[in-house]
């Protein structure tokens, strides 16, 4: 009898790929229950270890690691709070859920003495977390960015590598099971932000709400916009980045271009990347898969394991103002120039106007270019910064976050 | 005053490093003696600091942790062995000293319930040992390997993008700290040999002594091998490689060609690259830079923290048997084919012989390759596979440890 009984909830994907794992692992624990809710549904599991009542886990004594992998952030909220309250253990890879609710999240952990893991709620496989809070903990940590969408970087391999349909593309990663049931958490880049909200307490220990957080995803890329990359030997990749100086933080997630010689244009499929600049030991990187069933099962079991051995996050603190007025540099493309305040640049270099495509490269503040975007349709914007340092593309300059 | 004293042995290069990266950190540690040999030297410590006696350091019963930081592995080893028979923890970053010794350091932790952490000693800033022991604990891991050697990595490539001499190239990595006192343990193929001794301990839990491990180092690579793989649009780099299929242990370092589509392609100047291959997550990557004194002084500092909080390894073990017999294809170039046994080679698939120079690529067993280079003067070899899977290189295919 393993001393940690795990009551789970959800039985999906991630929770399949744990139970694998966890079953060919020797560790001092197992899944006494699961908790799903579709009733209909055949589950390979044992007939007594299922309920449909999450009273039945939270309620047993004999559990004391509860692990939440269910896909709604509301109803995972409230299983995460008993569980604390409880004083269970608990484990989630419901990125949603903590980014929006990681100050109360810490508070219950606080006040309950009980502990929450989350490693297989950011950019699945890759242990970034951890790494953050002890590895890195010593590092003077300058900027923190990279792909952290398996499904929007796997939608743009397909669309960049064989020219597929964005649509083909999107149905593919879900028939792949590297999309989330609503396929606009990933693509239209809330997910992302999520997971770089979650990063941010870990890194810089400052809690931003993913709110406050621009976000542009990848569902308007048109094939005009690909072809400009293409043209120029670009790619385009969807990242999450941040960047503290140790007073003013700029934070955002949005497609960028991205040249050969960044490692990032090598990051393919449903491969995530992280990487990280600091002080010390300058340019760190680390690439794993970024979602699957058996790469966040290997997440989420990592975390049990952690919980057995008494592990704990620390969570640092740090004082910081919002960087309010980011000036960015992007490529604007649009149907239709009419729809387009060019006022809101504060300079152009470069514009094309075709009768049903044209663009604009220049330059905006982020929140300009956010009102721009909520104001017209039709539209899809590109951010020109791709190197760890600088690109350029014709005419063009770009450096992040000045 | 902090709670944990620490007794430093050497200020070169990486202790450095470590007095900078912890006086800037709010670590409960501090650095209250330092022993160094030349007393002829300037140092940029307090007078009052430094030792020129180690008994000075080892008999001090205030001193709690003993971090040592030299270059001579013989008394690097007197001084960790002093240590931990006294119950003081220790931090190394001598990957010779440990990787020769790892058995009777593994039992001295044991005997003296005293933690010894060596993360600086593997892949300098990358946090390789820490992951494997914690994160990757539950992984199921078939393979791992990659550049090991910042040094030799610096080396190829001033080579291949610079068009430098290999003695011009040594010195600059030399210059720029990157390479240890004796160029050989890095050109040579030692230290990276070193380094996967020490990673098949966290890895597989398998004991493999240096010796053990066939070595091939970049050092006899000529301008014509060079030529050679740039004509095929390949680069060279020194790889460390182990592959254990839960029975058989495959281990080698030497030079092999890469090609573009290979993420180490890309891994440049005095930057490690670990790859791991797992059952769970497949291929996992970490870069990060593998020599130099803050990258290395971060990875010492980060095992300091570990001691103040307690963290030790684990050690976990498995059984396993050598394979004596791998079979592997290489590159063999020559300047005189009458110094070369074709015999040992099970098969050629290509030969070129000119009158100063010629190669064999073919398929030999690792023994026979060691023989023959131990047999001939004049001769490198370099290793056909790259990619994570197979390369090819004309009539050729080589698939790694079959």
């Amino acid at each position: 009898m393993s001393k940690y009984k795990i009551g789970l909830f959800g039985f999906g994907c991630v929770g399949q790929g744990l139970y694998k794992t966890l079953s060919e692992n020797n560790a001092d624990a197992e899944i006494v229950k699961v908790c799903v809710k579709n009733k209909e549904k055949k589950r390979s599991i044992e007939a007594e270890k299922i309920t449909y009542d999450a009273a039945e886990i939270l309620n047993n004594e004999d559990i004391n690691i509860i692990v939440e992998l269910i896909d709604d952030a509301k109803a995972a909220l409230e299983i995460v709070r008993a569980a604390l309250k409880k004083g269970k253990a608990v484990v989630s890879a419901n990125k949603k859920m903590v980014a929006e609710n990681l100050d109360e999240l810490i508070a219950l952990q606080k006040q309950y003495e009980t502990p929450l893991l989350y490693e297989g709620a950011v950019c699945g496989s890759i242990p970034i977390i951890r790494n953050l809070e002890d590895y890195y903990a010593s590092e003077q940590i300058e900027e923190i960015k990279g792909i952290f969408n398996g499904s929007s970087n796997y939608i743009l391999t397909k669309l960049f590598q064989e020219g597929k349909s964005y649509e083909e593309a999107l149905g593919e990663a879900q028939a792949n099971g590297f999309a989330e049931t609503d396929p606009t958490l990933d693509v239209g880049g809330f997910d992302p932000k999520f997971k770089l909200s979650i990063i941010l307490q870990h890194t810089f220990g400052i809690r931003q709400h993913p709110e406050n957080i621009f976000n542009w995803g990848i569902q308007n890329i048109s094939e005009k916009d690909i072809a400009f990359a293409k043209e120029r030997n670009l790619k385009i990749k969807l990242l999450a980045k941040a960047h503290f100086d140790g007073k003013v933080l700029s934070t955002l997630v949005a497609p960028h271009f991205i040249d050969e010689q960044n490692p990032l244009y090598h990051v393919e499929n449903e491969f995530n990347c992280v990487l990280i600049n600091g002080k010390y030991a300058s340019n760190q990187t680390l690439i794993g898969k970024g979602a699957g069933s058996l790469p966040t099962g290997l997440a989420v079991l990592s975390d049990v394991i952690a919980l057995t051995q008494g592990y704990t996050y620390r969570y640092k603190s740090a004082d910081f103002t919002s960087g309010g007025s980011q000036a960015v540099e992007v490529y604007l493309s649009f149907n239709d120039i009419e729809d387009i305040d060019k006022n809101a640049f504060t300079s152009i270099s470069e514009s094309y106007i075709g009768s049903d495509y044209g663009y604009i490269i220049g330059k905006i503040e982020l929140e300009a270019l956010q009102q721009l975007l909520n104001g017209s349709s039709g539209v899809n914007v590109v951010f020109t910064s791709g190197k760890q340092t600088e690109i350029e593309i014709p005419n063009l300059t770009y450096s992040y976050a000045n």
